[in-house]
């Protein structure tokens, strides 16, 4: 019996596409049948790649009968319009993380889908990320008892890498809140595996040159007495990355020869336009986009992730690595090794398909991802008004 | 010209002596003249190695005309006492951290030290040791900007250690806070270098057999703009001295072998008095105490330190390490080795030396460490109150 396959049309081949690609292209379960974006290089090239039609807007792509799943990866102010249109034509939903801007945006992306009976999944999200799920069970398995306390830590350039300049702008879904806090505050949320109740932040915004949120430190508390410290610099020149054995957030392996290069890279760049230019050269169509890249990061030896983290329970304190999980008990310490990925960010198609077509239950489905938003949106409330902001919208 | 020694009487013989003990008997500005302390067998076996006189009281210590500098090193809630008797006798005094548990009794030492015109310092504490005090001098120099953000973390077993049960008992000084966070705040205020304003915190209380905080998580803004996130484990199953080089606190090798070995030790004590009794046998005068272990500490081939921290400037990361200070530059990284430390501890003779004889003022003086406590008591209460607490003492 063959695996049925699932018919993505593309909304948007920036750069979120260009990290799922890889993921598409070796994913046998996947399909792309068509695209849309406003770049006629992108669209040209999707042709060429897939023989597949492309459109200049989401209305075109969607109206396309060929079309089962609309991929949405364009930019974020756009996740929850792109979203309705997709679920009245009777389309299922993969979303990009963040979901949206605003909680009433989440809310009629719920609706929507709900309204037409099609599933909505949000990702990717380094929540997906095998060792945090098989962290997550482990911890579900009750050994080593109760989650008390997790430390989440994340350095990185991220601030200087190409932007496009709604990317250095909040209030378009810019920064490292929307962009980055995402990723961590899901995947402490599934380990901790209780609500969270409260939430307290310290923003850093100290690069006039890139007006945004670079960095933050949040406490987050949870119903059942756990707590989490949340700590992420965009700005860091320190990279955390040595602390989950060289290895990067895409499973790439990290050598020491690559220091400062994105600070490097952006120095050589005169304007915000310039770099702009320079970003979209380097997204799929554009002159400097290597398909290589694409291909080649199919290959990489060890599990995506989100930086460190330490998950203190009773018994034990866990640690999800790239290629496995540390686990620190009471008289010994272990490291159990996970099997490399076969292929990456397959665990997205996995939830995807099981939704699907066997009626499976969503781990990241809109009530989650709207959770998810709610604690980023309350990091930048809780720094502006300088004190805790209580979370309503928990799962 | 002979450098003048400082004649030091010891109140309290306990396991804060005894980890200043290799400082004592290494570095040669140090006499020590008398001791009391209640343990006679504390008592004599200081009369055996000093040929020095000793007291079961701190009244009859100080009135000895031999002492000029008062060490107190008696339980938490004593330093307060201590102090004024020892300043009542016009005796200099070097207090151990925490300098005291309320803000009164800061204030009361204080005045008392003022009015007799003694030096007051406080420590030892980890803001002394070479690599942070380096560090300090070169974000001071400038040459990479202003500090914007600190993050602080220390995983160790310090909750499961051998204690008395007023160790275990916040409102008798025990517990992380008082013993543990007085560290990490010194530290991280002496680098930041700018005025704490508020703090927020959340407190890890989940032992039922040893009932005081033994992990918290804090944040803490400054009026500059920088903010810090600290984090310390006591119940800690993975040990961040990992981060450091596998150095301790005490600028000793560690080694992988000695795995959950202060775990391992708890389990084995029947019931609190046993257990206070193996630390007392453990502390100097005791039948378990090794002479040898103080000697050898002289020998640690590394800097003492408090965990692992990183220090976000505009142009740098910074890490002081056991060793030396890691440098993340805009554009190179780079590691300032530091010659290792002759004489453990001799940052606080260096100081004390130089406020008693060059008039030099001290930096962890009476107003410094009373700020520290504020902090540490903003922790217990921004906790217990579910709120910021506003800090109102700061120098």
């Amino acid at each position: 019996m063959n695996t049925p396959t699932l018919r993505l049309g593309v909304a948007g081949l920036g750069r979120a596409f260009s990290l799922m690609l890889p993921t598409f292209l070796n994913d046998s379960r996947v399909q792309l049948v068509a695209a849309s974006d406003p770049r006629p290089e992108a669209r040209a090239r999707f042709e060429r790649d897939f023989a597949a039609p492309t459109y200049s807007d989401v209305d075109a792509l969607v109206a396309n009968p060929d079309v089962q799943v609309v991929y949405i990866a364009s930019p974020h102010q756009l996740h929850a319009e792109h979203t309705r249109i997709a679920a009245a034509h009777g389309k299922h939903v993969l979303v990009e993380k963040p979901m949206a801007l605003s909680l009433d945006e989440c809310d009629s992306m719920i609706q929507a889908c709900k309204a037409s009976g099609v599933t909505l999944l949000i990702g990717h999200c380094h929540s997906f990320d095998t060792p945090y799920l098989r962290t997550h069970e482990l911890i579900s398995g009750g050994e080593f008892g109760s989650v008390r306390m997790v430390h989440a830590l994340n350095y990185t350039d991220y601030l200087f890498r190409p932007r496009r300049p709604e990317e250095l702008s909040t209030q378009d879904g810019g920064g490292a809140v929307f962009s980055q806090a995402a990723h961590q505050v899901d995947i402490v949320r599934m380990l901790v595996g209780a609500r969270p109740v409260r939430l307290r932040s310290a923003l850093g915004r100290w690069n006039t040159s890139r007006p945004t949120e670079g960095a933050y430190s949040a406490l987050l508390w949870f119903a059942s007495g756990a707590y989490a410290s949340l700590n992420y610099s965009g700005y860091a020149h320190f990279d955390s990355d040595e602390w989950m054995d060289w290895v990067g957030e895409m499973g790439n392996p990290k050598s020491a020869q690559d220091y400062g290069a994105a600070r490097k890279k952006l120095a050589a760049i005169a304007s915000p336009a310039a770099e702009a230019t320079l970003k979209a050269a380097g997204t799929y169509g554009g002159s400097a986009y290597a398909r290589a890249a694409a291909q080649t990061a199919f290959a990489e030896p060890s599990h995506q992730h989100f930086g460190s983290l330490i998950v203190s329970c009773d018994h034990a304190d866990l640690r999800p690595m790239p290629n496995g999980i540390l686990i620190y008990g009471d008289t010994g310490r272990e490291f159990r090794a996970l099997p490399a990925p076969v292929i990456p960010r397959f665990e997205v198609i996995d939830e995807l398909h099981g939704a699907i077509y066997n009626d499976r239950p969503c781990l990241h489905d809109g009530a989650w991802a709207k959770a998810t938003l709610e604690i980023c949106l309350a990091m930048l409330k809780s720094d502006d008004h300088a004190e805790d902001v209580l979370l309503n919208n928990q799962v």
